[in-house]
């Protein structure tokens, strides 16, 4: 779907059509991140026997992509950021590994690099092979959920991820309950993977993957509604009613006897993600796409940016098409805030409900049923396996496939 | 030799005496960064069979010290350093990794972390023994300098070196060619590892920790003479003579050589290190005198902080006594910069010559022998062997232990 594009656009239809409906922003063909092409997405989970964790590696073309990073949570646990400040020298990154374990799942980075390095993958340093992998990271807390507190992501867990994204064909990506959202919770809701796309009228794609595991709420508490869902494309999301009162009651207990269970402290909880476009960007407005995106963050969840979250967004641009002028620039800036938004809304539907010995957590739809009252009693066809205590301790690798996760399928 | 002061310090000395010899600022019992009370330092390097590179651990005090750090170089590699922005909430770091290996070596910090989790060191996070520890890293590029590419370090080269922190008994910090400083390379003349420290007039201990691996010169072309040394405390290096001629002519000739035998590349070089005090400071403050520590790099390595560095410099405030006054704080920033400055003089002076598949690197003191002519023909009973071919792949540990390197015993 994506259109070539001439050197100079100014927010003009592509010259294919006069079709005044293509004219129109949409969501890509996945409304998902791997919408930009040449990105591909793989997860790495562990569930089960203590369990409840993993990794998700984000893998670029060859040759990398120009990226940027914005940390604005007051409790991060990152890697190689520094890298991307638009006045140092490394443009191009290879990978962006988005992690469980806390700082300890910063290991996942070790394990893409160590891989990346023996294909010869990275920033070449010397002579043929001789190449650094540029791998930037962060990291979510998730740790003890699945019972045990030492079970956490490592390098073999970035390993896992990256074998699932580079074996995997072009695809949606897996939502939910995998890789670095594993282990996810938001505001005492079960969090995980959510993603979006959008098709610009110029034909730039612009697309968001997040993992929510935010200590602040997805969801309105006034209303029971979910903040994101207010800044859908048209029938993206399923027409959710407004939950009934005793719904939002009952939540409302709940996720206080969860917040004090949890009790407060720095980087306990974090909303992390990815931004991509096709655009050819510097690193500079790579940085300031992933400001844009934290904006979007903002919207759907609330508070954000916490002093007990590590809330960082990284921005990739896979330079296939060519750099865009102030007007094309500002139009895709604006798409990446609703872009992630729309991300979280995604991930809060495509949650489900999960038991280990740490604790019970309802997803979105099992803690107001009354909201889905008109689309069904439950998600159809979920094809990433939720993490009950009976699962075993195997490693699942999920690359990016088909999902349906009950929602209205996108154009 | 650290005196306990009172809570309100303006720069008078310690009223236990009035000798006025006592009220000049003096290097410390060690002139290095164990100095300050309750830091330790460990060293793991390897060498041989294709390996010269290390990891070196500066582990703090129980509880942890407050920190910051400053990125100053165009191509840093780096870990948790958001983490240390003063807006940020956690204050305490557990350990500082300054690894060989490029962005290979930071995987040092997640076995210094496993093995602080494990013995319980770390940030709270949950129940008894569920923590997660703070361990900020920094490397430098030494690929390929023991002759083969992929031996660099790893998560177990990280434990190897906290081991050797843990284990020592205080004392002086092991100087030049190991832990990170095991493949240092400065303007083409073996670096390596330094240390200093002093005492003030008003009893505090500033001291600083330098690897130097730096793109420029520590090294005046003009002279042959090196830059760290104008600013060493009163009998503090080695009465150097002005080299002959001829020297400075080899030197130039050879570091051309090797600098186009190199090439250019972003993080191919790089000098790191660690500022710690025993005083209590903020965030802010440690953010502040790591920027200071920068200054003193660019009086002894010039240039510095260019697109092929990854300069970094984090700050340690043990807490030991109490928040300096104004004036105070001014004079523990005015010999912040000269410590680092110092420490980089010793790193050169303490380093020796290496020769390895990959190449032939000569020490300070082979490449400028008429400046030594008045100080003896050679380094004086160096604890730490030097790196040749014939060396085993054993790794060596080395705890802080009495070194010699040549220099005059400091009071």
């Amino acid at each position: 779907m994506t259109s070539e594009l001439t050197s100079e656009v100014t927010g003009d239809v592509n010259g294919s059509t006069t079709d005044a409906a293509t004219a129109a922003a949409r969501p890509g063909p996945t409304n998902g991140l791997t919408d930009v092409e040449g990105l591909r997405v793989g997860h790495a989970s562990r569930t089960g026997d203590g369990w409840l964790t993993g990794t998700t590696v984000v893998l670029c073309p060859p040759g990398g992509a120009v990226a940027g990073v914005d940390v604005r949570g007051g409790g991060p646990g990152t890697r190689e950021t520094d890298l991307l400040d638009p006045r140092n020298m490394v443009e191009r990154v290879h990978a962006v590994v988005l992690s469980g374990g806390s700082a300890f799942g910063l290991a996942a980075a070790d394990g893409v690099m160590r891989r990346l390095a023996a294909d010869g993958t990275g920033l070449q340093v010397g002579g043929p092979g001789e190449v650094v992998p540029i791998v930037p990271a962060a990291v979510v807390f998730d740790l003890g959920r699945g019972g045990d507190f030492t079970a956490r992501p490592d390098a073999s867990t970035g390993e896992q991820a990256l074998t699932a994204a580079q074996s995997a064909p072009a695809g949606p990506v897996v939502q939910g309950a995998t890789g670095a959202g594993t282990g996810a919770l938001a505001g005492g809701l079960k969090g995980g993977v959510g993603t979006a796309s959008v098709v610009l009228p110029d034909g730039t794609t612009v697309a968001a993957l997040a993992v929510v595991n935010a200590f602040g709420s997805c969801v309105d508490p006034q209303t029971g509604e979910l903040y994101a869902l207010s800044f859908g494309m048209p029938g993206e999301f399923p027409p959710l009613r407004r939950p009934d009162a005793h719904d939002v009651e009952q939540a409302r207990r709940r996720a206080a006897e969860l917040a004090a269970k949890a009790g407060l402290g720095p980087g306990r909880a974090t909303t992390i993600g990815v931004l991509a476009t096709d655009r050819t960007l510097t690193k500079a407005q790579c940085a300031k796409i992933a400001g844009i995106a934290h904006d979007g963050m903002a919207r759907g969840i609330r508070p954000v940016h916490t002093m007990f979250d590590g809330d960082t967004v990284f921005t990739l641009a896979t330079g296939a098409t060519p750099a865009p002028d102030a007007a094309a620039f500002h139009a895709l800036l604006d798409a990446a805030g609703d872009c992630f938004t729309r991300a979280v809304g995604h991930a809060m539907l495509a949650a489900e409900s999960v038991s280990t010995p740490a604790g019970q957590w309802l997803s979105y739809r099992d803690a107001y049923p009354s909201a889905f009252a008109s689309v069904g009693s439950g998600p159809t066809g979920i094809l990433d396996t939720t993490t009950t205590t009976s699962e075993t301790t195997d490693t699942t690798t999920d690359a990016t496939t088909d999902t349906d996760d009950g929602e209205s399928a996108h154009p």
